[in-house]
């Protein structure tokens, strides 16, 4: 299997738009010891031809052109992007959907009450059907191993399996729709598996048990929550009055010790937050986590399992 | 008043993600006598400290942080632009709205119609009013002109008036749902003036009559609808079966007539679509515009008028 981490950032990105935190600051002035990010985005691929999307990011455009692999090569119209599977319905996990509209065959895997929540409660989302066998949406169920199909229907040789982690959908889902929906399909994480080799891709994680610790320590790469550093960075940096619990993210710090035994994967944070001070490799809290075995990504990654 | 093209392109922007046509082909290549291009995107000021976007890309993110004049100043959060001006509720001309949801307020100015399909068919949009006084929505009503007003409420500096252009609402908007719509609100030309100088702003023209060559001709800048060059443009490239005047797009090749005698303002041509031959500055159609008077725009323009 071959993993492409086109974007790394929690959403947003860093710098962020309207951010004006230390980090955002000193990213702008040239000053900071780190990189800029785009929105995460991962893409994976069993044979290197077809290549399966891990969400939809907003800065999907632009991480596709940043990426050759991910080129059309049969003119007029053509893409090796066969299908996106979706672990939750956050804008900055679906909104690249959007950026895929222009009439190309893609397999999209949610559970149904994504589904429902992108499809039914937004117009927006014709733009995907407006011709037969343009979007083909494919039921996620939790705790079962689905394989993911190429936009021909063949095997990709990789199978996904979801498992439920949170049960909070976004906060632009009104309550009176979340009434009809199933918690247990609001955020996922994967196992995805390929000749035996196992990634495990969880960027939203409210907290974690021993058994989902076990699963974890099966796999051979780790892409796990790093938004924040602690539970009141939001706080601390006045970004916001929540905290990191409340928003449905571990802090980092927390993950580190929970983790202290898995040892076997390579273990890799994505998703992080502007505020976060794991950007700047010249802080302890950067050093922390690499002393502890876990890496910070940066865009433009790839891997081999 | 400050002018700044972040932006050039069609939606799908240049290269597009699945395009493969010999536009797209040479500039991966790195073979093409022209420039990559974002999703049109201008923003404008009157004062040099608060912007005003006019439509929202959805490679705003980018754009924003292409662009010193757009990032924000005081910690924690802050941002320079003030409001966006909607002229339709086209994907390339909203997503960016969805880019903007991090708590800052905004005044957005939009046709009635134009907001229904964005804030009441879209529970998305939930992003954007998760706070009172988020965003602000500001009714335009066609062939009046109205001030620009700043995130507190002060003047611009900026008056705009809207002309109907245009009957089509985006294809994504189902058949029952147009019936409550208002025809002239689907896509609107804007006359944006400040201390006597004009702006005219029209991405997106089905066709011109003496009445509009007349107000045109009054504007200091055009900024014009370019996306196809011929009528059979994306029927000639295999990327479509419609024809430029189906979609809802005069044919550049016909402005360069119809335009002979408007001689006073500056005139460029923005929302380039990828199969457009103009991109190319060795091709003939690329000199038959810039011997015509007008120009090409490209991706960071600063125009001062």
């Amino acid at each position: 299997m071959r993993i492409e981490i086109l974007g790394s950032a929690a959403g947003g990105g860093f710098p962020q738009w309207n951010c004006a935190c230390s980090n955002c600051l000193a990213i702008r002035k040239g000053t900071f010891a780190g990189k800029t990010r785009s929105q995460l985005q991962v893409a994976i691929s069993g044979d290197g031809e077809s290549w399966f999307l891990l969400n939809a990011s907003p800065d999907l455009r632009v991480q596709i052109e940043a990426n050759p692999c991910l080129h059309p090569e049969h003119a007029p119209r053509h893409s090796p992007i066969a299908g996106v599977v979706l672990t939750g319905a956050d804008l900055d996990q679906v909104l690249g959907l959007f950026l895929l509209r222009e009439l190309q065959p893609l397999q999209v895997y949610a559970t149904p009450s994504v589904r429902k929540i992108i499809r039914d409660d937004n117009s927006m989302s014709g733009m995907l059907h407006r011709v037969p066998e343009q979007v083909r949406w494919n039921d996620i169920l939790p705790n079962r191993i689905f394989p993911l199909t190429t936009a021909s229907g063949g095997n990709s040789g990789i199978g996904c399996e979801a498992l439920p982690l949170a049960t909070k959908f976004p906060t632009y889902v009104k309550p009176n729709r979340v009434r009809d929906l199933t918690a247990t399909e609001a955020t996922l994480g994967l196992i995805l598996e390929c000749g035996g080799r196992r990634l495990a891709y969880l960027p939203t994680v409210p907290s974690v048990n021993e058994s989902l610790l076990a699963r974890l320590d099966a796999a051979d790469v780790i892409l796990f929550d790093g938004t924040f550093w602690n539970d009141h960075e939001l706080i601390e940096t006045k970004a916001s009055d929540q905290t990191a619990t409340a928003l449905g993210h571990i802090p980092v710090s927390e993950t580190l010790r929970r983790f202290a035994d898995v040892q076997r994967p390579r273990k890799i944070f994505v998703h992080i937050n502007n505020t976060n001070p794991i950007l700047d490799e010249s802080r302890p809290e950067f050093r922390a986590v690499r002393d502890a075995g876990w890496e910070v990504a940066e865009d433009g990654w790839q891997l081999e399992l």
